[in-house]
């Protein structure tokens, strides 16, 4: 039983987490815009403010993070700075801001997706952000003291993002929640760092 | 015999690029701060300016990059930033604005590093970055017209770089640049889209 933070606890990721996390942890649910708790993971010092509020704990889980999809050939800089901005930096910034609140032995799990190894059309820039997270997470691994473990979950679509995202990823095979939420308990009780977890795929 | 542009040309990766291709290829060589031709990458309309200048070209080599180095615990995310604004968006803003300057069946081949796959203490910007270039270079293969193929060349350190990087990259058999140019040779001539290239490791 630990206290379990988790950022981005209301979208479709999110609740699977916290119903996977709530029987067995104390989990604490931050939202964007929504919920007792709220951050802008794209800003640093409202992570450090967050934290400051929450105080020690023995888990941080993210779920956050939008990128954009569209044409390659017609992709603005702006447009893929979305995907930087929000789903990796977002993320990042909670690993950087978060640490020093973290109980030793404690644990991050960040959210990559199957684009990381399976591109889609129109998906340039969720591989991107997806791949990067894995090698943030691969490296942050060797350098977290103590006994700090981050992982990184990459599930493929969930059964609920069908109506949303399916047309990105059709002839995929979705996952349910359930199956998803696992993944992410599996890495705030494992032994595991430096992992990918990949999720239904 | 192609015409491909180097942007990086001046650099360690670079000039051994140039090197491997100038027998079998007009080289148009591009550099940030020196040479006839110049560009800021990181800088879309510099990008474009550079091609409208060029005109029609067969292939374009990225060679250009920097990225962060240093403990993670004490990482901003405006350290963090300089590799997802130089390394990664540099080269990506060359794809962006370049592909309608490529003949049809001409190529990209971007640069990213051994770090990608071997995480180096100080490294997470670095691990980020070459992954995230990965993800890209995987997706817009699925997605560039007229046969325009794309590849990504993620060297080992050089042998002339081990002055320079060789503490981050202790135990790690140095590569000597003719290897290395040999890779873009290949990407530039050879049949391969949305493969990364691995060399001396």
């Amino acid at each position: 039983m630990g206290k379990i933070v988790v950022i981005g606890a209301t979208g479709t990721i999110g609740r699977a987490v916290v119903s996977s996390l709530s029987a067995r942890h104390d989990v604490v649910e931050v939202g964007s815009t929504r919920g007792a708790y709220r951050v802008d993971a794209t800003n640093i010092e409202s992570v450090r403010k967050l934290f400051e509020t929450i105080g020690k704990v023995d888990g941080v889980v993210t779920t956050t993070g939008r990128v954009h999809f569209g044409p390659l050939t017609e992709t603005t800089p702006e447009q893929f700075d979305l995907g930087l901005r929000d789903k990796l930096m977002g993320q990042i910034n909670v690993v950087l801001a978060a640490q020093p609140w973290l109980n030793d032995g404690g644990s991050f799990t960040l959210t990559s997706g199957i684009s990381a190894h399976e591109p889609v059309r129109e998906g340039s820039n969720a591989s991107c952000v997806n791949l990067a997270l894995q090698g943030f997470v691969m490296s942050a691994a060797l350098e977290l003291p103590r006994s700090i473990r981050i992982n990184l979950v990459s599930p493929t679509i969930l059964e609920e993002s069908v109506p949303v995202f399916g047309d990105y990823f059709v002839g995929f095979e979705p996952v349910s929640s359930q199956r998803v939420g696992l993944a992410y308990l599996r890495c705030v009780e494992g032994p595991d760092t430096g992992r990918v977890f990949r999720v239904g795929y």
